[in-house]
């Protein structure tokens, strides 16, 4: 199969290797704005060739836009008039608004928006990471508004690189997402500002830096251009979900503060119980 | 040499297999309350052999005190009144409370105040690391108070697991740590919590998990016992700490609220600036 892979950065490059490797596409055509990126793509093997859109849509059976959800948002109902046969899959974060905003299309049925529930704090083709997606989950949203041999060729595409499967409809996606996924990058990030304001002050702080710092502050160095796109399409989950953080938070302190040690030790107990999901 | 470890965990018997694996003990003694903790130290070879306080510390060089800081700030002045020319060290989370509380006992110079930077979030000598602390930091604090040769058995040790040093007060210690370790534990139990308490109505969240909630949420699996007594005795550091992290979230909430897509890029500009620290 000819694929192109629209957006050449971690997400697009670490699934164009996979689906080579796999034997899934035999040829990946690249498209970016980002000349840069193209380019390393190119000469670290990760595309076969660049191309416009236009040459790349007329030359693939499957298309995948994998470019901050902004971009796809404005991008995906103008390539969908160009299909004739092919299949366009999406790979973002958010799904709502992008299945609302095709919903009327013409040709809704060549669409299929998913999420590989895969990534790094890292960016671009250069961060690419072998193996990627195995053993992750893959949501499928919407699945009756598309072509059944559209879905059943994305479905083959992510049974092939390892993925597990999960069906939902799009609002219930960006619930789970903002629970799973966005508050954690947003804890991260003001994990990050809380210690840098005190850099200032103090500069033997990075010296002593933990393990247990690093994990949790690792997000903090995903990029704004991916991820504040995502906080604007899920804005009401993502803020229903930062007040709950927020007044969790609240009863910590409330209960240092007041030097309550027995609820202290109940809120750890019950935070604890995380072990029952995250081995 | 012969060192006794109080306290079979995590901690002293990760530390009891490098003082082992690197010679700097022949023989190392257990002593704990906790008689499962001790019995599973002996038949994993961690320990040589379990003893009373009295008993070990009579036959031994070197104690180290390796057990929640409350137990340790109770049972430091006791054990330190049995020493003659034996050093004692204890491995807290936290120095300034403990250090104070030792200030004016006759035998000060015997005790060494460390801190090594280095944890995992379970518990107990089943979940022994090979190789721990190797790379990290350890804090040594109040060295002036300290016997001259004390203090070099205490950083011949630390130098021989290959652990890199550092001075300080016990003072700057305590607000170092809060920002460094014990905020991110908070914001971790807060995120556990946060996910849970809508776990009752979501159940397919734990399916979604993804990469970046185990690592913020890694944490949050840290236990009571341990960390209570920890923010309890820096409660003014690691209070100090929790506003200004629930002030940088309420940043982002205002800007999401907002729409204010200038300023969320903006705070998520500066949070990334924490890559300068962390590779």
């Amino acid at each position: 199969m000819t694929i192109t892979i629209i957006g050449t950065g971690l997400i697009g490059c670490s699934l164009a290797n996979r689906l080579k490797e796999t034997r899934f596409a035999q040829r990946i055509i690249g498209v970016d704005n980002n000349a840069a990126h193209l380019r390393i793509a190119l000469e670290l093997g990760w595309i076969d060739e660049a191309l416009t859109m236009d040459e790349a849509i007329g030359q693939s059976e499957l298309i995948v836009i994998a470019i901050p959800v902004d971009a796809t948002l404005q991008l995906l109902p103008g390539i969908l008039n160009k299909l004739d046969k092919q299949v366009l899959m999406d790979v973002g974060s958010t799904k709502d608004i992008i299945c609302s905003s095709l919903i009327d299309h013409y040709n809704r049925g060549r669409f299929v928006a998913t999420h590989p529930m895969w990534g790094t704090e890292k960016e671009g083709p250069e961060a690419v990471v072998k193996n990627a997606f195995t053993g992750r989950v893959a949501v499928i949203c919407e699945k009756d508004k598309t072509d059944t041999d559209a879905l059943q060729i994305v479905e083959g595409l992510y049974k092939k690189i390892g993925m597990n499967l999960v069906y939902m409809d799009s609002e219930m996606h960006d619930i789970h997402a903002a629970y799973v996924s966005h508050i954690s990058h947003i804890a991260s990030y003001a994990l990050s500002l809380t210690v840098l304001e005190k850099e200032k002050e103090e500069d033997a702080i990075f010296e002593l830096a933990s393990g247990g710092f690093e994990s949790t502050v690792r997000l903090a160095k995903s990029n704004a251009a991916m991820w504040v796109p995502i906080f604007m399409q899920n804005k009401e989950n993502v803020l229903d979900v930062l007040n709950e953080h927020i007044s969790q938070l609240r009863k910590f302190k409330a209960a240092i503060e007041k030097e309550n040690t027995g609820y202290l030790v109940e809120l750890i107990d019950n935070a604890n119980k995380i072990k029952r999901i995250l081995k």
